[in-house]
C-alpha cells in the first residue's frame, strides 16, 4: 500500500492530475495506492496543529495517523519558487518524529512550467527526508514544462513516461 | 532600513529572541531596522492568500507591502527537519515576483538545537532566494546548540558575536 | 562484500583512519570489506583518465573495475572547502555510466575539524549519487570535530559510535 | 578585470567556446578580462600541488596567483554527473584560504547537454563560494542542450543571450 502524496494544495492543480496519472501507474502494476492531498490541510493549521499545538487539530491528526500508518510514498512536487511548495514542509514540520517518516521509503516526482523540472526542490527533499531518516528512492523522475506534456489527466511524453515506468518497477522493489 | 524576518510563527521562539537581539547589533552600528515576525501571519493564510488567492488577505498584504517597500532583510532562521520553517516558504509562495525580492539583498542567520546550526537550511534558501532574484551574504552565520548561547536574550557565545559583528559590518556595506 | 572509499588522496588523513576503524565495525558485524584509497589514484590521472582518455590509464582502470565489480560501497568524506574532496568527484568523472553506481548502494560518514561534521559534503554527495542511479543511505553520520574523538585511530565519542552501529546495521539490511 | 574561469580540463570543450563568448559580451559591454583555463592544470597538479604540498608545484603556483590577483571571476561550469567537473574542486582544494576568493565576487554560467543546465551543480559551487567569503551573483544562467544553441562560437539562442546579457550588466555593478 502506497500513499502518493500530492504536494500543493492549490486547487485545481497539475500535481493533482499527475498524482492521479500515477496512481494508474501503480494500479496496472499491482499495487494499491491512496491519494493524499495537501488541499484537504485544515485551512488554519499552520497555527493549530504546530509545534507546541501538536494534536489538537483533529483533522489534521487525521492526515498525520494516515503518514504514520503508511510505508511508503510518492510525493507528486510543483516547483514553486525554485523549491517545493511550502505547505509541504509546514505540513512535516506538524508531524511527529520518529513514527512519521523513519525507516520508510518514498519516491519524488517532479514537474514545472520552466525547464528544471524541479531539480533544486527534489534535493532540497531528499535532504529533508534523508534528516527524518526516510530512504528516497535515487531515480527522481523530473517533468520539466509540465503543460505540454500533461494532456487530458495523461502524461504524454514518452521519455517521462519511460522514466516513470522504471521508477514505478524500481519503487516497488526498493 | 533593513527589516528583519523571524522566520517561524511558534510562539515564544528563540528566532524572536534573536532578531531583537539583532536589532540592538544594527542599532549598534547606526543602522535603522524593523522586525517582521511570522507568527503575524493571518491563521488561515496558506487557504486565503496563496496562488489564485492572492491580494484577497489584507492582513496578508500589509506583510507583503512591506516586504516590497524593503531593500534589505536579515532572516533569521531556526532549523527544523533538517531545512528552514515551511511556514516561511508557503509566506514567500504568497509574495509577488518580481516585486518582492528581485534585485535585493539579505543576509541569513541560522539557528538550531543540535549541531548543524541549519547548514543545510541556509543553502536551501540561497538556492531560493538566488533564484528569486535576491543576492545573499556569502557570510552566514550558524550558531549550533542555540540554548547553551542565548542567555536572558543574548548570544553570549564568543564566536558567534564575532561573526554576527562581521556580519553586520559586511552586510551594511553589501 | 562493501567497499570502503576513503575519499582524500591526502596522506597520511584522518578519513584513512576512520576507513580502517569502519572496517573493523564491519569486521565485528561479519562483513567482508576492502578500502579503496583516493591516495592511490595515479599521480597524473586527471590528465589521462578522464574523458575521451578513458581506459587509457591501466592503473586508474584497475581501481575502476574495482568499483564496477561491487555493489555496496561506504564513502568516508572528508569537509574541504564546504564540500568533500575535489579528487574523488574528478575520480568519478573518470568512471563509466552505467556500470559503476546505477541500482548500487552507499552509506556515507562526514568528518571535520569544524562544526559542520560535511554536512554540505553529504547533500552534495546524494545529489550526484542518486543522479548516477545510486541509492543513498538516509542515515547518514556526520562527525564534527573529529580530532577530538578520534584517539589512536578508533572513534571514542559515544554518540558518534552509537550512529556509526546504527549506520552498519542499517546498510546491512538496505 | 574579470578573470572567466573555464571550469573543466577537458580538450576542445564547449566550456571554452562559451567561455570565449563571454569575454566578447564583457569586451562589448566595455570590460576587461581574460580566461583561465582548467585544462593549463599541470597534470600531476592532485598529487604535487595540494594540501602539504601548496606551494611547490610553480604552474600550479602561477594559477594560483592569477586567482589572488583578481577580485572577480566568472564560472563557465559544464554539469559532469549532475554536478561541476572534479578537477575545479581539487583545483579549488590547493588554493590558499582567505586570500583566494575571500571577500570577492563572481558569477556563475552552467552549461548541459541534458535539460538541467547545471542548476545542482551550480547550487554546490554556491554553497562552496559563500563558505569561502566570496558573494555569487543571484542571477545565475543556466543553458541547457547547449550544443543546440551553440553555433560557431556563439550563443544563438534568443533567452539564453537576453540571461547573459542581464548577468553581464548586473555583474559589472555587483
Amino acid at each position: 500500500m502506497i500513499t502518493i502524496i500530492c504536494t500543493t494544495n492549490r486547487r485545481p492543480s497539475n500535481s493533482r492530475l499527475v498524482s492521479e496519472f500515477y496512481q494508474t501507474l501503480l494500479t496496472t502494476a499491482g499495487e494499491e495506492s491512496t491519494i493524499m492531498d495537501m488541499a484537504d490541510l485544515p485551512s488554519d493549521f499552520t497555527s493549530t496543529a504546530l509545534y507546541e499545538k501538536a494534536g489538537s487539530n483533529q483533522a489534521f491528526n487525521s492526515l498525520m495517523e494516515q503518514i504514520q500508518n503508511c510505508e511508503k510514498f510518492v510525493f507528486v512536487v510543483p516547483e514553486y519558487n525554485g523549491s517545493f511548495p511550502g505547505v509541504l514542509k509546514a505540513f512535516i514540520d506538524g508531524l511527529k518524529y520518529p513514527a512519521s517518516f523513519k525507516d520508510k521509503k518514498c519516491a519524488l516526482v517532479g514537474i514545472s512550467s520552466g525547464t528544471q523540472g524541479g531539480a533544486l526542490a527534489l534535493s532540497h527533499l531528499t535532504d529533508i527526508f534523508n534528516y527524518l531518516g526516510m530512504n528516497v528512492l535515487a531515480l527522481k523522475v523530473r517533468m520539466p514544462r509540465i503543460e505540454a506534456s500533461l494532456i487530458e489527466g495523461k502524461i504524454t511524453d514518452k521519455f517521462s513516461l519511460e522514466l516513470l515506468d522504471m521508477q514505478v518497477d524500481q519503487f516497488l522493489k526498493f
